[in-house]
């Protein structure tokens, strides 16, 4: 067990859950900034390299859980893990977005659904599922290459 | 802020941090089962229509954090959020793992890459980033079946 930290906050266009996209079809392409505390900026060293993110971050506006839910693309009721409810066991969402530009502590990115000043629990590199011509894997690409470039040692 | 609570536990062949494949190349193709508990059953509901499920964990065997580290896969230091270290400010791991089957609260996957016995924080429906012709998305394509199929409403 451990208790949740903020390493940082969205900003967001979105003030109000009612302004999400959401159902079928539903686009995330908004551009929004993740804002990362100052404590913590060491640890986006060499982030820029990647073209896409997998954002943790808290439903902090959300209590409570429940098993069963309808979510707004369907008119059944589904399981909660079948579904993206923010009402989780632990409250924890997951957004992929475009990592458009780092400033500092800010990682300005495209394609949040996350609401204004949600907390930001993880950062992590995306290393598959996008198109291999729109991705990149940073440092890694440049570890493998590195590897396969280099003398064989027995 | 919140407290993480396990909604399962992980049955996986690895019963050591030494024993997952790590680096560069390395493939997770091991079968194990997450086994959720009895009291979040209902939270299951429909996720036999998903072929791949992401699953979010808690690094429970590692303790604090550094925000520049050396991952398995480089002789570099990179920082935590470009890497997919254990040891994050919020403990929380990811795996995109494939469905097998679905016997009753537990799920037969194959990808983990997870030690046995970590507890399970979340499950949710993996809706892309696999290639389209291996991918199934269960309930939510039904629903959009529906609708495109459904008498336009005015």
């Amino acid at each position: 067990m451990f208790t949740s930290r903020p390493v940082g906050f969205v900003s967001s266009p979105y003030k109000d859950a009612s302004q999400v996209p959401k159902g079928l079809g539903a686009k995330h392409e908004a551009d929004g900034v993740l804002a990362v505390l100052p404590e913590f900026e060491a640890g986006l060293t060499d982030i820029e390299g990647f073209s896409h993110l997998v954002v943790l971050w808290e439903f902090d506006r959300s209590h409570g859980f429940e098993l069963l839910g309808t979510p707004p693309s369907d008119n059944r009721a589904h399981g909660v893990f079948a579904t993206r409810s923010p009402r989780r066991p632990n409250p924890i969402g997951l957004t992929i977005v475009e990592l458009l530009r780092r400033e500092g502590c800010e990682l300005h990115v495209r394609g949040v659904d996350m609401l204004d000043a949600t907390p930001v629990l993880d950062i992590k590199p995306l290393l598959s599922g996008v198109a291999a011509e729109k991705l990149r894997r940073g440092w890694l690409a440049e570890a493998e290459a590195r590897k396969s470039a280099g003398p064989v040692l027995p």
